[in-house]
C-alpha cells in the first residue's frame, strides 16, 4: 500500500501527477501548509524535515519529488514515465528534474520562504522582488535550451513533464508571464488534456 | 570517452569522487570559477547554466551532481555505487542526494552567492549570517536521521557518501564545528582512507 502526504498548491503536484499516471494504487492524506500540520509530531514522525511530499510504502518513507517520482516510474514501469533503460536518456531527465529541484523551486521559494535563509525582515522584502527575475531567467533557459517539445524529452512524456507543470502552475503568482514563453505556454496546455492531471488538480481540490 | 568539467573546492567534487570510485576512464578539465570561466561562451556552449559540473559523453552534456553520479554509478554497475537493483534503496539514496542539492547546499550558497536572490547588499550580509545556523540545523538532521552509518546508506558505499563528504568539506568554512556531529566527523574521516575519494582530492590540487 501507498500512502501519498502533499499539500494543495506545492511542489507535492509534481508528485501527485507521477501517481496518477501511474496507474498504482494509492491513499492520499491532506496537510495544510498554512495551519502548520507539516510541523506536528504526528508528521514529523513521517518527514523529520516538516516538508511535503512524502510517499510512505511497506518498506519505509521515500521524500523528495525527485525520488519519490523516479521510484513511481520505476515500480511503474507499464505506465513509461521515464526511459528506465538508458542510463543516459534517464540522466538527462534527472538533469532536468534537478535543475528545477536546486534552482527553480529554490527561486520560488524566496518569495514566501524568506526567512529560511535570513532573519531580517527588509532583507526578506529584497528577495520577494527579485523573485519575478530569477523565475524569468530560469524559464528562458527553459524555453530555449531543456524543454525539447512537446514534452520536456521530446515526443515521450515523463515525470519531468510533471515538474515543470508544477512549477508553470506558479509563475503568475510569481510576477511572471507565461505567454512569453511558446514552448513553455503549449506545455502548459497539453497538460491540462491529461486525464492524470486533471485527477491530480482534482484531488488537489479535495 | 568522457570528459569532465570541474572546479576546485566546488560541489563538483561528488561527481570527481563518483568518477574515481567507478574506474572508468576520463579526462579533466579545469575551471577557474573566481575567474569566471563558468561564464565564458565556450563553457556556456557546453553548459548554459554557466556552472560546474558538467560531463561531456559521446551521446551529449550531463548537468547536475545527481544526475551525474547516477549515470556513473549506472555505466559502471561493477563499482556498485548505488543500489541499482532496488527502487526503493535507490529511492533512499536519490532521496538524500536530492537534500543535498535542494536543501543542504542551498544553504551554503548563501554564503558566497546571496546576490543569486538579491539584489541589496545589506541583504546579502545578513544572510551570510545565517549559514552557520542553517547548515548546524541540515547537518543534525542528517547527523540524528538520515546518517545510517558507517555510510550514508549504511554498510554499502555509494554516491550519496561523496556528496556527503563534499559539504562536509564546507563545513569550518561555514563557520560550524564539524566534531559536535559524532556520525557524521567519522564518515569525513572513513572518506579520507579511501584511495577513490584521494585521487579526486589529488585531481583538484591540480
Ligand atoms: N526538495 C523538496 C522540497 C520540499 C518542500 O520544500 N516542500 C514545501 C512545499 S512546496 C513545504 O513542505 N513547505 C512547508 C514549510 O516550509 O513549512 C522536494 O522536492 O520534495
Ligand atoms: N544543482 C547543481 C549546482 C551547481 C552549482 O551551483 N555549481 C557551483 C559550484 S558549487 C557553480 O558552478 N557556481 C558558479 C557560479 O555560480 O558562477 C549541481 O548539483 O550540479
Amino acid at each position: 500500500m501507498l500512502t501519498f502526504y502533499f499539500a494543495p498548491g506545492s511542489c507535492a503536484l509534481a508528485s501527485l501527477i507521477a501517481l496518477e499516471e501511474s496507474g498504482l494504487a494509492y491513499e492520499h492524506r491532506r496537510l495544510n501548509l498554512a495551519n502548520g500540520d507539516q510541523r506536528q509530531p504526528d508528521y514529523l514522525a513521517i518527514n523529520p524535515k516538516g516538508r511535503v511530499p512524502a510517499l510512505v510504502t511497506d518498506r519505509g518513507v521515500i521524500t523528495e519529488n525527485i525520488a519519490i517520482m523516479a521510484y513511481v516510474a520505476q515500480i511503474a514501469p507499464a505506465a513509461k514515465l521515464a526511459p528506465l533503460d538508458d542510463p543516459f536518456e534517464f540522466a538527462q531527465m534527472q538533469s532536468f528534474n534537478g535543475y528545477i529541484a536546486s534552482t527553480v523551486h529554490v527561486n520560488h521559494s524566496h518569495k514566501g520562504r524568506g526567512y529560511r535563509w535570513t532573519d531580517d525582515a527588509a532583507a526578506i522584502e529584497t528577495m520577494k522582488a527579485k523573485v519575478p527575475q530569477t523565475m524569468t531567467e530560469a524559464f528562458a533557459l527553459i524555453e530555449d535550451k531543456m524543454l525539447k517539445g512537446p514534452w520536456v524529452m521530446g515526443e515521450q512524456y515523463t515525470i519531468a513533464d510533471g515538474y515543470l507543470f508544477t512549477m508553470e502552475t506558479w509563475l503568475p503568482g510569481d510576477g511572471v508571464d507565461r505567454s512569453q514563453f511558446a514552448k513553455v505556454s503549449d506545455h502548459y496546455a497539453r497538460m491540462h488534456e491529461r486525464p492524470a492531471v486533471q485527477r491530480a488538480l482534482a484531488v488537489e481540490k479535495g
